[in-house]
């Protein structure tokens, strides 16, 4: 299934994406995707529905965040040899973990603001994992059971705020707007293998990241794990699992930043495409 | 006024302290002390109530944490220059800021839960700010106005999953029960000059932390404007203000860590007292 959330922000309702591309409505059946719904029961009642069956939404709504009520935004961060090379970073032996603020979270097609006294905006595509049954201690060999499905994330990151303003990188990381997620949550059974599938990125139509999730460090299942141990994982939790190649802060022979004006799209294979116009707060 | 949180764990009801200690249900008024319940109007309109008309909560029900539906818990890290030389730390030149994840959070007399692979289970008396009115680019001269209260935070930490596992510290700061916050939301009109109070903190009795806000090297107003600079504060989000000498990790001629039943009583002036039995997971 393809869930998502639409209507104004703070206000989305639930739906879902059916076969023929028409967005229907799940408010009668379900008060958000968030939290309980993403259980694997919950899902299971979903996927019984006759798509037929549930009200079509009329005109052209904003797209939400695909995910309501998120508790942690999770991001591991250098979890591609290729990236981790480009920012001249030594490979980890853990994975690397850091906080996104949720007042971030975004929808897919929102603008994303460059703050006032940024230097550095820069763009990062991430496969997000939503979890669903929570725990701790979660073994490996369990993990992607614990996977309500998966979406696109843009870790949108101010480098000079991460990297020089002292501190963790979370001060660059966790601006309004940062966290676009969506267009839709993908639930996992539709994706097959996490660890097989494109990433990619442009600037106003220019290519900068390419890449596959083949390539982590670390896969999902052993991310979703390893953070059970450092804390509870519940339902509706994101997991934005690090990026490839081709940040802004690693072009040669300069680094390239993001200004007002320009257009990102990004996407991951078989979980859509996200776009986003970039202002000056 | 002294707000706080009554009930078994996720089903808190919002109550209020009267002047003469006896607690008062607020279920009737609001929802959760939470969210918009925390802005200006909110409690003026509380302050306004005679306690007296409220209904006398009966028995000893658990306190749970004193703010519901936290969206961020905000920690700074390092900020007493007493605490930053016991770590051997540098002082920085701005505010470290740092993640607690959201279910880390508990109630101040829940147990503490040391993990099952924990080497270093260390303890931080601190105050906590809970966020009224929220806002970005806050300036410094209206930061204050956008605090709803404080209450007394432990920033429990576990040292080697902060500082030998790679990454941010955040590894080792959110924990499940490594953030009991309260027992009271005590609002900002009783508390005065938040640099002018007291903190401190036993384990089975023996003082280990003794200090004073008055030591902090960001003020709570420059942290409040400092961090409206890189997220959008929203009412009910808590920062955690740092830690004043005396954590486990600075003691000498050995450091001190947590082990399976001790209690922890911890305390800041105004702000009640927290206790806590540790417990092996």
């Amino acid at each position: 299934m393809k869930l998502l959330r639409y209507g104004p922000p703070g206000e989305e309702r639930p739906g879902l994406l059916d076969s023929n591309g028409q967005l229907r409505s799940l408010a009668g059946v379900i008060d958000d995707i968030a939290g309980e719904a993403l259980l694997p029961s919950a899902l299971a009642r979903l996927r019984a529905l006759d798509p037929d069956t549930l009200p079509k939404v009329a005109g052209d709504p904003r797209i939400g965040p695909c995910v309501g009520q998120v508790g942690k935004f999770v991001c591991i961060g250098l979890n591609y040899a290729d990236h981790a090379a480009e920012t001249g970073a030594t490979i980890s032996t853990e994975p690397i973990v850091f906080n996104k603020w949720i007042s971030a979270i975004s929808g897919p097609y929102d603008a994303l603001h460059i703050p006032r006294d940024s230097l550095k905006t820069d763009w990062e595509v991430e496969l997000g994992v939503v979890v669903g049954e929570g725990g701790r201690n979660i073994r490996e060999q369990d993990a992607l059971q614990h996977v309500a499905g998966y979406c696109v994330v843009n870790d949108v990151s101010e480098r000079n705020w991460q990297l020089e303003r002292g501190g963790t990188c979370d001060k660059g990381k966790g601006y309004d707007s940062f966290g676009p997620i969506g267009p839709w949550l993908v639930t996992a059974d539709e994706i097959g293998d996490p660890q097989a599938l494109q990433l990619w990125l442009e600037v106003d139509g220019k290519r900068y990241q390419t890449g596959s999730t083949a390539t982590m460090i670390f896969t999902v299942q052993e991310i979703v794990s390893y953070l059970s141990r450092f804390m509870r994982l519940l339902p509706g939790d994101i997991i934005a699992t690090g990026t490839p190649p081709g940040v802004g802060m690693g072009q040669k022979p300069q680094p390239v930043f993001l200004r007002a004006g320009q257009w990102l799209r990004l996407g991951v294979e078989g979980l859509g495409e996200q776009r986003q116009l970039t202002v000056q707060d």
